[in-house]
């Protein structure tokens, strides 16, 4: 189970702040508190108007470079703004993201093909976000077919088939799942990603849907989530479910991260 | 998901306390409490010396039986004691419980056969519990198929896979889950259950892993388990894996749950 530390993301207010006001410290205690944590990525969004993006995550980039070794989960809704800041990474990780939007995939695919860099790839495409497994699981399997074209192999990719809401669709886990069972028999190595909070929109006692969509999900096959590092309930429930899937030998280190706090 | 509630047992020393004590008005307050929270069954288990075990079982059944509708489940290790208070229960419910053990089949089948009771049975016999999930499976089919030789049918039969502790067992949940999936493939109308406690044996923060066995073992076809519905957090953890698993229409009975201050 890979972790995507989320709190470095210009949509947060006080991350904006800290943005708008270049206060470099903020940014670097938010790197280094989530590499603490155990974070294996960090997201890295500007979330600024689209003329300030470059130079934001550029900024960003360099702070959280020089604070930590972990590497850079780089955040961008533009094809064109992440290949124009690849060059800046030093701390080469994921690619946030790529789908079937316009020519996303024309842009990024080439760019990434002779690098180290792993990619996350969403189900959506002109059309928006289809609700069914089988749909979803047909754009997943589309991207890691068109990476590949560009010798991308496909345990190179993060597939997120985009959770709905679950006071809208009632079955929303369940495509999710679905999806991932989909796409994994087709391509075994492939991994799964998404983050925690759109199963719960619109519902009370949201952390509850959550830690319960992170428990189903991991057991399904998700092998990585974009959540925050830092909340110990979160990361006591990713450490719980390793133990349960038998991944954590004699539950070693779920003991070893109550004996340290860090859940 | 049917709910058993654990409170009514005499091996918790308050209500063992009460018992020895002869206070009605406590045992009344536990039946009032856990039916108010939404129990389907409740547990009355004495918990006494061998000796006091009837006289305490018919005192307990009793009190619960005025105070509540509720469904019993009358709890003893003893299937001979078991048969004997039959005639106490007019609220008719689970049986828990039968296994492979000594002749607990021979005592308690007859006994059931023309009756509406539902049975609680363990994967376990005289050799003990066995850790592997097709040794659970076989043991739970044995049970199903001697029930049937009286009539009984599979309909009627709760199996308890008897979970190990993950501390102990690495591959716990997943023998405890493969059972599940072996036994329902034979006979796909049993029913599954389980208490939530054993699995987090020797754990720190067992409430974690507790919430996400019952998760996990959800997700695999479990549809009851023996808890405290009062626990508003264990409460809500199940009816957020109803709602996930797509069998709350318009998460209508988790946010009914909220409204009402139960979860």
């Amino acid at each position: 189970m890979e972790i995507i530390g989320e709190k470095i993301n210009g949509a947060i207010p006080s991350v904006a702040e800290a943005i708008a006001t270049r206060n470099a410290d903020k940014i670097k205690e938010l790197a280094f508190i989530q590499a603490e944590a155990g974070a294996d990525y960090l997201d890295v969004c500007a979330g600024t108007k689209p003329e300030e993006e470059v130079d934001t995550l550029k900024w960003l980039l360099e702070i959280v470079q020089n604070a930590v070794e972990t590497p850079i989960c780089i955040d961008s809704p533009d094809a064109q703004v992440l290949v124009h800041v690849l060059p800046e990474i030093s701390h080469i990780g994921l690619i946030n993201s790529v789908s079937n939007e316009g020519n996303k995939c024309e842009v990024l695919f080439p760019a990434l093909a002779q690098t180290a860099w792993k990619i996350v790839a969403l189900t959506c495409n002109d059309e928006g976000i289809p609700a069914r497994a089988d749909q979803k699981a047909a754009i997943g399997v589309d991207l890691i077919e068109k990476a590949g074209g560009y010798g991308i192999d496909p345990s190179r990719m993060y597939i997120d088939p985009l959770v709905f809401a679950l006071s809208a669709v009632n079955d929303s886990l369940l495509s999710f799942n679905g999806a991932i069972e989909q796409i994994k028999e087709k391509y075994p190595t492939v991994h799964f990603t998404s983050g925690l909070s759109n199963i719960s929109y619109g519902m009370p006692r949201r952390k509850i849907i959550n830690q319960n969509f992170l428990a189903m999900a991991l057991s399904a096959g998700m092998d990585s989530a974009i959540i925050d590092p830092t909340n110990k309930d979160v990361y006591a429930t990713i450490l719980a479910i390793e133990a349960l899937l038998g991944k954590d030998k004699f539950c070693k280190n779920y003991n070893r991260a109550y004996r340290k706090g860090k859940i």
